[in-house]
């Protein structure tokens, strides 16, 4: 294997404490990284580089982890900018938004969906987001949730079997059959094909013992629980997430005291989705009240056609630093190291010595441009497993 | 001349209420355009499409004129993020900050104030921005306000002489000598290369008979006025503007009912900056009185270090929809056609014959995805002056 030296980092982001500035980010100035394979093999001074094979000159930029999406639905058709420019104009969101997206999606063929799933996720990549986990949930059916995940597994190992993302529309009128169908055939369909099990918590969706059944079956078939909680309103979502030593509670919009309480014990993290309180003008998540109490918090897209059709971190980092209370620092420690924690991972969201080498070049002379510069694509360069998969240009 | 034709327009904004569907976006669906030269030559059914000696198709892509950001200030060096940081973290924005980036500016050799500022018009094109207007304001000398509207001028015709942006540090304690100034040898010199005159007609600024004098003094030499009005809290800058039948009355974040009926009369376009709101925290303009009572409004970036160091057209239309009571159409309206009319041009911001074929390329089946998926570049090809400045990758 041969070593790169990446040098004339300005700024580093190691998101490792131990390195640096000894902040939560890991700072370091003038810095230089080496590569070897498709892992981190030194991080240092720009002084200090040990000889590599290659070498790379970033005149000054910043670099950071690339970011980790923790949560988005990529395994759709259609579109829904008429919802989006309804709710704009006054309108309200439900849940049941979703089964137009539904309709649409069963309704595509495999290379459809495959080929729009990929599409997002190289426009993801181009901004940065080097890992992506992705939802199945606008299926609802044995073989639709299957053949979502089965597509999503080709793009990213961090699946999510979201067959309980709302009632189908063939048992609205009994949704405990479809409680019962997603804890038996569906799930056994789905399991070889995904890490994770999560369910929407949420009155118009599921409520606590349903959720409870659904992620309890997830996790006997060996997934690994998580939950959408506490969106639309304050719930029981939160809780269960904690109760369940779930990795992830997601929204987090409406929270109690007693949930930020559940939360700091359990360990769960809050991952906050700024882009769905952008697109359908709902209040902000309280990321400083939730930073504050000692909750490890996440930023992730939501990407999803219905309530946020973002594949923007950076926007999220922006909006989390004007809405929600966090610093650029909080921000972009949420959007990388913090994505990581949100699925288990030990491997990514930080660059320090055996760390992937998935790294986010930045126009910029520091992260704090990503707040600064609201907008603005800011990709330099990405590398993505050792390999410059969007290289520096000129 | 050859001609080009481009197909396969899934949906094109034409901005011409005389075309399409007769909206003020004037919207064809399946639509062709054909170029010659610099120029719109043709617009209308892909079906109907005349011969031409080249053809590109789009492949079902919504095309809208290039961006025409109407208000920016490019010439600058140094970097605020760190008063960014101080704002978000709870601090305010008071003008007198524009003095640091003045002494950063002075400190710059002529070769780093044109390498900025060339590499920001750049990076406004990536994302469809085909005219912009630059104005001085970080010199406040006689020779830093000409160098500065010299490097201006290789960049756009779109000049704006804003020596009157605060009063220069050598003279804040006798702000009528730095108005002798202005209106004297400083405007002597810096008229050469200027179109506009512009004042930032405020309370830590410029009051309304100082603003006067600049302004009288500009149109005296030949500039058309413009000017910063009501950003801070009410003040007379709109009444000013419209008065003296400026083109535009820009920020108009605190507007008083008088205000409102002077913009209806005088027909000055109110000129809304969103991104200063974003990056300073303060209250949004309402766009949806303005446009309710029947003033033009027009949208740009007010692309600066200071307030709002964004160069994004499209973040600038999501934030108008989300948070000033416009609709995508009108927002995309403002950020073409209505950039256009506040630069008093007629040949830009719109698709129809005889314009300029300044067009926009998204990778998005319509203009909605501008607010619907915000954050995301879309842009896939850019064309400035019939040529394609960004092609249609792959």
């Amino acid at each position: 294997m041969s070593a790169v030296a990446i040098t004339g980092i300005g700024e580093l982001v190691t998101a490792d404490p131990l390195l640096g500035d000894g902040s939560a980010l890991g700072l370091l100035v003038d810095a230089a990284l080496v590569v070897e394979g498709e892992q981190v093999l030194w991080v240092g001074p720009a002084t200090a580089v040990p000889q590599a094979d290659h070498a790379v000159d970033l005149a000054g930029r910043a670099v950071l982890p690339g970011f980790v999406d923790s949560h988005a639905h990529l395994i759709f058709a259609g579109d829904r900018s008429g919802d989006f420019e309804g709710r704009m104009a006054g309108g309200s969101y439900t849940p049941s938004g979703i089964r137009s997206t539904v309709a649409a999606t069963r309704a595509a063929t495999d290379e459809q969906l495959a080929a729009r799933a990929s599409s997002l996720v190289a426009e993801m990549l181009r901004q940065g987001t080097t890992t992506v986990e992705i939802k199945s949930g606008y299926g609802l059916t044995v073989h639709h949730e299957a053949r979502a995940l089965a597509i999503a597994q080709a793009l990213t190992p961090e699946t999510t079997f979201l067959g309980a993302h709302v009632v189908a529309p063939e048992h609205v009128d009994d949704p405990g059959a479809y409680v019962d169908l997603v804890c038996g055939p569906m799930l056994d369909a789905c399991a070889p094909y995904a890490r994770w099990i999560d369910v929407f918590c949420e009155r118009g969706a599921f409520d606590a013992d349903q959720a409870r059944r659904v992620l309890g079956a997830g996790v006997a078939a060996g997934l690994l629980p998580r939950v959408h909680a506490n969106q639309l309103g304050p719930g029981p979502g939160v809780q269960l997430a904690c109760e369940l030593g779930a990795a992830s509670a997601d929204h987090c919009t409406h929270v109690t005291g007693a949930d930020v309480d559940a939360l700091v014990q359990s360990g769960t993290v809050a991952t906050l989705l700024p882009g769905v309180e952008f697109s359908t003008r709902s209040p902000w998540s309280d990321a400083r009240r939730l930073l504050d109490e000692g909750v490890t918090v996440a930023l992730a897209t939501d990407c999803n056609p219905g309530t946020s059709f973002t594949s923007s971190m950076p926007l999220g980092i922006a909006l989390a630093v004007r809405e929600m209370g966090m610093s650029a620092a909080e921000a972009v420690w949420a959007a990388t190291a913090g994505g990581a924690r949100a699925l288990r991972r030990t491997d990514i969201g930080r660059l320090s010595p055996g760390a992937r080498a998935d790294l986010l070049v930045l126009d910029a002379p520091s992260y704090v441009h990503l707040a600064y510069r609201p907008g603005v694509p800011l990709t330099a360069a990405v590398w993505q497993r050792g390999r410059p998969v969007i290289p520096v240009a000129g």
